[in-house]
């Protein structure tokens, strides 16, 4: 039975499936080339170096393929790294999917878009439901696959959808608490603060930015958006003003990114669930790395803290 | 029928019963004393001058005093004001309990007690139990009337009560979502976070800081306060120094008081809840006072932002 | 002869024409209403207090009016203010046009427009000049008429378009200089960078932010304009992402109101020009009302300083 | 005849005892095995490898063993690097004391406990020269022997009395100068200010931090402490909130750990004693390793400066 | 016998001889025109107006002028006024010398300049030592009556000699506990750090920013004057390099107006004993105006913060 | 033909002359030395490893020699480097001036300094032009041949010179725009600005901080300078105070190195022209090393910024 690649520690030999998530190559400093592989399973990532490598190899060992493995998890300079002991790209006969071995959403796609739907469902403000179930269609494809950033948080197939998904129940449950919050604007809010991203980032695996999410971002690219969508939709109220608010000023701050800040209430609590969405989801994982008794790797995007798990 | 001062505006009368939160004397530029009232109901606060008073006039119109009081709203170098034509302290007959003029919880202390002692009910690990109900008990008195601040957020008579209950739903309905935290120490955290603060201010009403309040913090004293509890209840695990830690890093950064960032998963969590209930509350209250279409004044506490109340 | 009032000082007696840019109604701690009035020229403006007023000169002396006024200049907490002596409302026989009362800028309307027409005239890109001539033409009855901010700099009639016109000017000359600029970048990110305050301001005079102008501001309801733009003309090429871009980031920093830096080389040297062009504006202004050998008040938004005019 | 460590330069040999601070393992590109040993004697610390070692090696060349060591300092990516010819545990027959290589304060554990017990002496108010001299007491053996800190300075056995005692000096010397300064306050101040660090820090060598040092910090246990101290002993008075006050704030601001900024007169110069004393420690070692005429290395907690040795 | 201003409170009558530190005319809102007057004696200062004056009475009670004065300390918006009763100017009978109403340093101007010449004397550098009395003695008249600033600390009649004196003793300290430090870098630097105060300040009393002192600063001023003494004694060593780096540093950080950060360490320690002396100046002096168990007005330049005196 | 370095890829081969900036000694893990050498051509410069060295190789391959090479360009950690195959001393036969190698100014220094005699010929003002024309001769040899920092921008031979041209062109077109700037002040500013570099700096060459640089800087020592030409030509007016305000401000902030902020209009538009031609410069020489359609390194001294070259 197979567990993980994060709960393999130093001096561990493993032989498993593994995904090249990225290939480069270099030259050593014997002069012949060598592939530094990024390997991922369900639960991690690892980097590992080929030496010697063949043109051959070059080709067969590229970003994006599946791999049968054997080696040994090393230290390096304070990192591991697996040294490879034999490598081969699987078969018809591994009767491997690809997906079994990308990092994705603990729930479905058909699930959480049913979660989703049900919460467009429930607002009772016909413009941003039209509004909100308009544009969701229109990057549906995208936005079920997407991870939701390259790296920090929900870096992962469906990240997108899973974070939007989270978001929504916390945003319920908080409305709940506080009744002068109004659902829709929230739930829209949720739904597309972070859908821009189908047009910042370059696609579902190894994710980077695209030029136009370099030079604009997804924020502005979603304002952009809602202008377009209420233009076809013919609706033109104080609500499209405010969507636009809600995804423009998510981030919270100017130097976060927000040209302005969060100006209505529902767009200051969405800020909110999306940070401590985000947050969380860093701490567990960081966490489900340790034992308890023992501090956490440091998490740049949380001020580069080091987590204590508690033996409680 | 009476309605609250926050609801009326420039240029109306008033005829009502209103309390005296602070009363000071000084000289006008005609060379006779007059007093500065701060006068309050349960709605809110505007400030008054009473005229050429005479050393009676100084006694009666003391802090903490109950008033019948006549006059009209002004602007005054663009704040209300009100202008007095007549003021009286109350008597028997006016049959004005004081508890009616002071901003107070909208829960009745009986019931937060009874929330707050079932949530410490349903804590499993048992020395947080014991802590935390050694300490409630102890401080209860003092915990179920103060303010949680002097200003900015539950400033009012059990604001600190209030804006635990409020804290313990939330903490409840997130730890609902996020089933890895530990609800024992998020509730015992909730509870004990600014339980400190029967110590940092002066009391439930006219609150201003103590000398230890200003000198040490509410977050010191209650790490000692911990300490202490422990070396009485002989307990001696590693709840305490979690504890002690959830107490010390809910204000979350080193510049906002917490010599140490959260470095525990619930600790973070809490600093949040903390964060979202203090802010929707101060939110609230600033857009209680304006109508749809409207901005808030600039709220200081919230990077004096002036917030906008949708018309939808 | 008439001297403007920025050349009068203290002691000074005045008898001239003036425009009331604002009129605020009070209560005097004698009980009775008074007006605060903002009374300007073109060169500059005071504040006048008018004591006892009626029903009636509450009506007459309102904003937006132009009258015929007497008095004094005073020293009042270290600023300047004017006691009137006597204030009527003009009368044709006065033949007093508001225009001659309300700063505007130094070239005329049509002159600006002919300039700015000539610099799109030059533009090689034709989409680059399609989509800014056509933006242009759809605003350009506000353009040229609003001030380009409510203050610190060009905040007069026609500002806009005069800083507009400024810039372009110094593009051109810059361009000269480092021919690997691209003008038709540099002149369309000059003439639509600020187009945006069309929809951000309220209007010519008397200018406030809009509730879309708080909510939004100028920079990302441009970027949404030019979106739409390019949909309209059926353009679609990287000048629209590049000029969005110019728009978006001509503020320089995230913290300044830019969610991008500059990340084009024209986009950074627009950042510049706008710069350069607001602030010897401001400091030329500030310069104008002091002698040689004088520091002048200061300038908040020259980060507070007050500057030197040199006796050379 | 023997000198230290940091006197000898790229190129030199050396061939001297060593003691093993730290030693870890790792694998070398060739698959082998090897240790990075940080090797120190009185005056400083180098790394060294030792390649293709056996694991009798690898239990021998622990950390905290002393050794006899030959071989070159070589420049490894711009830092000195200790190339190993041979290395040795020591024997009997070697007749060396670990504590002849480890680098120590430069006067005896019992002068300095002399001189301190002196200061206490000195002391006129009784109650707090009776916490000092208790809780002194209750950590004595940990407080000779513990350093400073982990590093940046006095991070050297018996590092922290003898900041302490340095310290003291100071503070007799300043207050002498400004008489209004209370020197009880000052002695008790500079005696229990890092007394937390017996608690924080794990032991007087191969020092890091507790996790109870990680998660509350020395200024928060030591703030406990002295109120259990003065539970014990029966004391009440204002002294006891002004020592916890003056622990609490000796770091001066908030971001650099203190949740109080100094408050009272002596807490202040206690912040700038401690400062003053350990920045000169730091400069001192830096200036030590220079000739005139050059530059120290970067010293990292002195904002990073180089500082010069003037040829004078 | 008399106390001075700073030990009267609000209610208090005073009959006493007061300075004329400034007299400012403006307009009453009853249009007519009074002085406001900043009052002094060697205790402190308080403002007052006097309503109603003629334009001799303008004349008379000008700035520098000694007065006789009758009134009450009154309360004014929260700060202390004096309501004249009756003023007049003191003639020679009052027998009241000016120099007896100016705040001055504690010590006497030639017992300092002796102190000086002393700490010169010691000096074992020639270079240091010819450098540093030739400037002295440039200035000497100056520096003997100036102050050290015009606010905030030493803002008195030879504060800045004072603030020197002081500072030697201080640095004598100092370098007696750390032997390594150069005494005649550390006296020539306290002597020469602020030297440039003499032209960058306009004089002894009234004391205001000169343009000279506005554009280029005491710093600037210094390091040019000590390469001008150099030149004109012929001196050309490394002292001239490292005096100059003294005065330059001495502010400590760029953002405090140091150019260069201290890199020599006597300029480090400089650095210290400056705020050493001036904040120990500024505490003390807030600290003199109120009983123990209370705290001090916020004092700006200490980030604002209000201080306790302890009741020990 | 031969193309300059930085228009070579990874696995280019290149056979050419180039020019050693520096090459340092080190030891390899086989315990044999080799040099690392920082090659460059007039377009740019990489780094090789030259292994196994003799002491003869070291002392020919030395810090400003030419040499013939011949190898490999290759990826190193991300980074580009040079695999040498051959590498030897050019002879005269080569026919290779070193000054082929080094990276210049485009234009010749007669023509610049023809085009700033130009300008100081042009000033109205006698002893603005005196001064002026006096340092600069001073300076001259070596104002002609060092660059204008050693890293960032303009660090090639007579990279200071060429600035300045820039700059004043640059000065000319601006002043041109905006008339009330005073040509005398901003051409004499620009001149002087960054004259104290040829003693900040070491030379035209392997260019570092000189001691006298790194303690006072170049701006403090040219304000030095100004004072001693101003003794020197008997000049004493306002000139000489605002020209060492110019050079004083022209870093903008204290933060980044003037002690005082620009408080002349012609020093805030020097600080401008300087910002402006040292950051065209640094985007200039990034865009230049990547096609249209990519993005340029990132850029550490342009906030770290990566720019976008169009395709337009």
């Amino acid at each position: 039975m197979q567990k993980g690649i994060i709960h393999y520690g130093i001096g561990d030999s493993i032989d498993t499936y593994m995904y090249i998530k990225s290939s480069t190559k270099a030259v050593a400093s014997n002069g012949k080339p060598f592939l530094t592989l990024i390997l991922s399973d369900k639960t991690g990532e690892i980097e590992a170096k080929l030496w010697d490598v063949s043109e051959d190899d070059e080709k067969s060992f590229a970003s994006e393929k599946a791999v049968k493995i054997m080696g040994e998890i090393q230290n390096y300079r304070g990192r591991s790294q697996l040294k490879i002991r034999n490598i081969r790209l699987t078969t018809d006969l591994d009767a491997i999917n690809i997906s079994d071995l990308i990092q994705t959403a603990p729930i479905g796609q058909e699930e959480m878009m049913g979660k989703i739907t049900q919460y467009i469902f429930e607002m009772r403000n016909p413009n941003i439901q039209r509004i909100t179930r308009h544009l969701l269609k229109k990057y549906q494809s995208e936005f079920i696959t997407f991870p939701a950033a390259t790296k920090n948080h929900h870096e992962f197939l469906s990240g997108l959808a899973y974070h939007v998904v989270s978001m929504l129940d916390l945003a319920k449950a908080i409305a709940g608490l506080y009744p002068k919050l109004n659902k829709d604007l929230l739930y829209a809010g949720v739904i597309l603060h972070d859908l821009g991203k189908v047009m910042e980032l370059s696609g579902p695996v190894s994710t980077v930015y695209t030029v136009e999410g370099n030079l604009l971002g997804h924020i502005t690219i979603m304002v952009s958006e809602i202008s377009k969508a209420a233009d076809e939709l013919g609706i033109d109220g104080e609500e499209i003003m405010i969507l636009k608010h809600l995804v423009l000023s998510h981030h919270g701050k100017a130097e976060w990114g927000s040209p302005k800040p969060p100006l209505v209430m529902e767009a200051e609590v969405l800020h909110y669930i999306d940070n401590i969405d985000a947050k969380i989801n860093m701490m567990d994982r960081a966490l489900e790395r340790v034992k308890p008794g023992e501090f956490t790797e440091r998490v740049f995007a949380l001020e580069n803290r080091s987590f204590y798990k508690p033996q409680l």
